[in-house]
């Protein structure tokens, strides 16, 4: 969509399902305004069948919160809105509410950049349950697609063994903010820039291009093109080679880089975008190093991702740098992390005990974990994770190192004497941001840091290794408990 | 990202990848800022494995290129920008130059909603070189994934044979804007509507919604939460009824249902979302009508595509209407539809003749087709469509009813005496929108009149039936002459 149909940026509180907003209407009209209550946001499987996730999009949690008010127009939308039953859907009084609404929430997160692994909170909301309701939809629109990519592009700069890798997506994304948020997600992870000059201005990721296919097409011949190029970019001179045919491609940017050593001038690059790029790059890599023009670098696009460019190295291909679109912006094949955020305790106000609560389903797998949860990440000797223990504080036994299985409370880890620190920072509090939020660059120090220390039998693509997330023994009890009463609630014990 | 990152609504013009740029400066630099082009959206395959695609995004693109200007902020930014090899990347020169630039392009395009098929003009842009190279990524940004989307959700819609279909995919999509395209292609292609609230505000799609598993946590037990929204939301109360167990559920709701008619309202529907959906709607219906309430309708969400919808009615699953939303808005398992921008004619000056171009591959699957290209879409005696022709009127020959197929040029369709009809109608001229843009109720309209008029055997979402492509007979023979001139030129016959 274009960017001009926003009318006002203040809708960030519409960027919401119309549940969460009857869901608050049914709150404020029970008497639960003072109740509060505590939600996770948490994925059930690693994307893309590997062994982690990368954290992103809690860098902009913080101003999510604060610009969480209500205008006037739309005030005045929400009370056009008409119950299928006739009427309107929200009542006067509720909207006065939203009128003079601020979010009080607070709100703690996996550092942007650092790892996170299933069943574990990514990011945990407490406060006022209207406030966490209303808040529910955006939070995930965030988090969700931001640490999906993330994730993408940590597999795809694996794969790139140190060779820069440029995202190149957003003709694929969905709309402007999914192209800013490929381009800042993707830089994190591990990206050297982007395409994207609007994330090179809001974000200031470095922004790389040079020319396409119609640029060696709008002119009488791509010899013409190549020195047309090379003239008016001499310092950004990479050229794409396979609008025709990329041996002649080949031929013809070398008598370009010839003439631009005469200028005193150097071809940084050439770029080649389709057929067997293992084969061409070859040929290339080849005929240069021939001419004499060595430090000639060779960049590959099309329809890259992963396995594609682990492919080429295995063949051998003399590639410098990647350019990866389609596959990083859409995060093919699996376009979805399926976040979830879930309610996991409650408390009558703000001076009450918390009380943890729990979802059945049919499946095991799908039940949630309940209290007020923080994540223990334990590191061995040498720096390197070794296991994460989520943790109720207020359920937790006196064993300190144990913990069992999410999802098979019969298998049990020992963390030994391996080191905890808390997973977990506090972004929000009581809907003011905490500190000065950092920069990109710091969660992408952060996540280089988290990669290079994670087990490489996690980091692979094939059958990954299962990094350890526990329940601590005390919130594991906790939820057996639960979960049994229940089931007896219901009237199947 | 937050709404809020947005600085400035201009920054429309930066939405887009740098080789725009690079390329602009390159063109003005070599003296061709008359020289003009014409560019052309299609996309090679029909997504999702299917027989047709839903145009969407062209109701936008009129807004985009009046959008498109460049503010000093930006010049500022892009001044700051630093090539590779040392210097600024841009000359102050053509900084001016952007800094009073308006875009003066024309553009034609498939009208909204209507079907589009693989290697037709999508959208054609004819204008200045730098205008029209400077618009690609933002109209691909626009019309690749409305498109994607609306594609997929017509075969949802499809599946669902007549029950409503509502979009709850805001949490999965890409950033803010993704829930928009989605919401608002999704509407075009035959949801009935959202639970996107900003969609609602900002394009007038009804939105929809109730409560969520939340909701029964946040209440001592399910029978109360149940009543407490009943209470809250007489005229737009559907109970979900999964939180612990369906069978409990579906008793709680008959009770809560009971006290409402009781009170003269009536619970509008039950949804469940999670399990076996056949099974537990079956069940549902069971009870509620031995209950006396048959009036009370069944919703079903989770995961749901056209694949397990039309599983579900054929397992006879009496559901009522469908949430769908993680599938529907990251257009599982396709995420891209792959559309591209190919220069397909240059002329000198705006009163040169058109040279038309072509880019060679060496696969002949992806020689595009040059010329100045418009497309005739036939119709039957009953106004069903039959086949569309791909026309360059400088070329064309005299017989206008024949026409070769764009991969293997020697099968030719013949469309006897169906009657053509333009198909591209136009949206911009010279930079001026075409008259007063159409409402998305205009291209909701035309999406279900044309699917409706397509052969069903095209529309099946298992080996579908290909729908003709073809180029007229002068128009194919310009392509081959131009492929063969181009070989003969790089060396290579």
């Amino acid at each position: 969509m274009a960017l001009t149909d926003r009318t006002n940026p203040h809708d960030v509180s519409l960027n919401t399902d119309l549940y969460e907003l009857t869901m608050a209407q049914g709150f404020w009209e029970s008497g639960m305004v003072d109740a509060e209550a505590c939600f996770n946001v948490f994925f059930r499987d690693n994307p893309f069948g590997g062994g982690y996730a990368v954290a992103c999009g809690m860098g902009q949690i913080a101003d999510l919160v604060s610009n969480f008010v209500f205008e006037d127009d739309v005030i005045d939308y929400l009370a056009s809105i008409q119950a299928p039953g006739g009427g309107p859907m929200f009542k006067a009084g509720f909207l006065d509410y939203l009128r003079g609404f601020h979010m009080r929430v607070s709100v703690w997160a996996v550092p942007e950049g650092d790892l996170v692994f299933p069943r574990e909170p990514m990011v945990r909301v407490e406060g006022p349950i209207i406030d966490c309701q209303l808040l529910e939809t955006a939070l995930l629109n965030l988090v969700n697609f931001q640490t999906l990519v993330a994730t993408k592009t940590a597999r795809v700069v694996h794969a790139a063994e140190g060779h820069p890798v440029s995202d190149f997506g957003l003709r694929r994304a969905q709309g402007p903010d999914g192209g800013l948020a490929v381009a800042r997600a993707s830089y994190i992870a591990g990206a050297s820039s982007t395409s994207n000059v609007l994330a090179g201005k809001i974000y200031g990721i470095p922004v790389f291009g040079t020319h396409a296919h119609s640029w060696v097409m709008a002119f009488p011949s791509e010899l013409e093109a190549f020195r047309a190029f090379a003239e008016s970019m001499p310092k950004n001179c990479v050229l794409l080679l396979d609008t025709y045919d990329v041996h002649q491609g080949i031929k013809n940017a070398i008598t370009v880089a010839k003439e631009m050593e005469e200028r005193g001038e150097r071809l940084a690059a050439i770029r080649i975008d389709s057929g067997d790029l293992a084969k061409l790059t070859k040929e290339a890599r080849r005929e240069f190093d021939a001419a004499g023009l060595p430090y000639v670098k060779i960049s590959a696009s099309n329809d890259l991702d992963e396995y594609t460019i682990q492919s080429l190295f295995a063949q051998g291909a003399p590639i410098d740098s990647f350019g990866v679109g389609t596959k990083l912006a859409t995060c093919d094949p699996q376009p979805s992390l399926g976040g979830v955020y879930k309610l996991s305790a409650t408390r009558a106000t703000h001076d009450s005990p918390w009380e943890p609560v729990i979802k059945l389903s049919e499946t095991a797998y799908k039940r949630t974990i309940p209290g007020v949860q923080h994540v223990r990440r334990f590191y061995d000797a040498s720096g390197c994770p070794v296991g994460d223990m989520i943790v109720d504080d207020a359920v937790a036994s006196d064993d300190s190192t144990s913990m069992v299985d999410v999802l098979d409370e019969y298998v049990s880890y020992d963390m030994g004497d391996a080191e905890p620190r808390e997973l977990l920072t506090q972004l929000v509090d009581a809907g003011e941001p905490s500190g000065v939020p950092e920069g990109i660059e710091a969660a992408k120090a952060r996540c280089r840091e988290a990669l290079m220390r994670l087990d490489p039998a996690v980091k692979r693509f094939l059958n990954p290794q299962t990094y350890p997330v526990g329940l601590e023994l005390g919130l594991a009890r906790t939820r057996s408990e639960l979960a049994r009463r229940e089931r007896r609630a219901s009237g199947r014990s």
